[in-house]
């Protein structure tokens, strides 16, 4: 039973899935009071209900009450509204456009924050390690994109992209991407285009790949090697375009595991050997693949209070800062 | 003739490039006081004594005394120790490890600061918009590498290598790139690479390239297109990673002029007109072509005393300026 101190100091954070919800609840110290997992709702009502129903529930669990709550931070895969908090495009939740915190925040009458999914996982990636150091979080999921933390806060760029990684085009003759583009690092890695080039039926179509692979069906060795080498082509492309001290691996097909960590080392270590200045990169030690089911979206959701999102540092603010 | 205030405020950059070295003084007020270009020496005592005789020269020019000038910045092709300033593997100039300030500053009693290149051309760039924009530098030379300038600062990243863009691999059937890799954007887009594989004489070989293209050769017209698609692929990178607001293109290959950036933005919008998610990205607009012969190196040079050169911001000095 938690007894925190009178007043609101408990932080939760929801990291709102397209089929499931992961809520966790933070002390003042960071110790967590409680986490649990919900199916997630269809359209912007059922969305809104789920949360209050998961962070009620969530106190249940963790033995505080609801004024307790200091901040909920909501972690959703779509577009955020710069400045607003809206989340636009979050088509898998069918949700076109809602702001959570008019809707929520009265009925728990704590702070709200709302962040792309992957970059609230960034946010919980970056605070499992104490040494500030800059990161990407490099999300292998259906799709793929990086969240950066630099200073540790979310670095969002000017426009919001920045990380987005899954859309940069590495092979001019590679298969055509849900984006429009060819041959998307996204085509690669993505476990959604994946699964639609393998073609086959079952529940699991990566590892499906995997197991095949190991049995020497050449179509899986081939969309094996393509995983692989679309992640580490990720993994390049931030260490030479922002320079990240590290690199955390997280989302779905890190389920993969121990395989998928192996065939990526291999891939950063087979270009290397050709390459001087990529060896001197040093990138399969910057490299760290998050345990299967990391609830660091949940995490860095419930840290979104504390470190606001923010675009690029103004001048007026660096002078002040640094000059 | 120039008169300033009794004490040093003159800040004087140099571009020392691999075979001349332009040079310019700033007024406080950033006026130009004057502006040169020599040839530039080879090997480590030939280099600081250029940089002696240019500081020399251009007080003359400038009717200023060697008394007057505050701080003198150096960019250099080659890279830059953190910390001690210290320029490390310069190879077209013949210097494998030369501390220019240890060397220079004495003779002209002014603080020095020594910064790669492109580094030194990014903050000059920036420095000719007045919004305080986040940008990139991408310059088209014998090489390819671009520089971010973030609040008003260069970005180096952990180690250096952020805007590396140069040696990001687009295209895995590509040719082989001097850093040992294959299909690097530079084996499209650097002048270097386009000259080895053209491959016929002549001074200027991507003139010659763009020239042989209007007759309708071929191979012109492939490397044409190739270095559209490298320099629009490098464009896409640092906005789908850092999402800099702004992409200033300068270099060698300016000379080319509006040939150069009719073709980039043919290949922008080609790429865009596949993808509403690219072209939600607006990059056509978010590009600019620096005349040929800029003294944006120089000129970035001479500002690097105002704005130290930084890795990342750290926890601390966001947190200072932000929380």
């Amino acid at each position: 039973m938690f007894t925190g101190p009178a007043g609101r100091s408990v932080r939760v954070g929801l990291d709102v899935g397209g089929t499931k919800t992961d809520a966790v609840a933070l002390a003042p110290d960071g110790a967590l009071l409680g986490r649990l997992r919900r199916p997630t709702g269809f359209g912007p009502d059922a969305v809104v209900q789920g949360i209050l129903e998961a962070v009620s529930a969530l106190a249940d669990e963790g033995g505080f009450a609801i004024g307790d709550i200091e901040s909920v931070g909501v972690g959703i895969p779509g577009m955020i509204e710069n400045g607003t908090g809206r989340v636009l495009h979050a088509v898998n939740l069918g949700v076109d456009s809602l702001d959570i915190a008019a809707r929520a925040q009265s009925a728990i009458g704590a702070r709200f924050a709302v962040e792309n999914d992957v970059k609230a996982a960034a946010l919980g990636a970056a605070s499992l390690r104490h040494d500030g150091a800059s990161m990407a979080y490099l999300n292998l999921g259906t799709g793929v994109a990086a969240g950066i933390v630099v200073g540790g806060r979310i670095w969002r760029g000017a426009h919001g992209t920045a990380g987005e990684v899954g859309h940069v085009s590495v092979d001019p003759h590679g298969r055509i991407c849900g984006c429009g583009q060819r041959g998307c690092v996204e085509t690669l890695c993505g476990g959604g285009a994946l699964a639609k080039a393998w073609g086959r039926p079952g529940a699991l179509p990566v590892r499906d790949i995997f197991d095949a692979a190991e049995t020497g069906d050449p179509q899986a060795l081939a969309l094996r090697r393509d995983l692989a080498r679309g992640a580490a082509a990720a993994v390049r492309l931030l260490v030479l375009s922002v320079d990240v001290e590290r690199v955390m691996i997280g989302g779905g097909l890190t389920a993969l595991g121990v395989r998928l960590y192996t065939d990526l080392l291999a891939a950063i270590r087979e270009d290397a050997a050709t390459s001087p200045f990529m060896r001197s990169l040093r990138l399969d030690e910057r490299i760290e693949l998050l345990p299967a089911g990391s609830p660091v979206a949940a995490i860095g959701a419930a840290l979104l209070g504390d470190h606001a999102a923010a675009d690029h540092p103004t001048p007026e603010k660096e002078t002040a800062a640094h000059g």
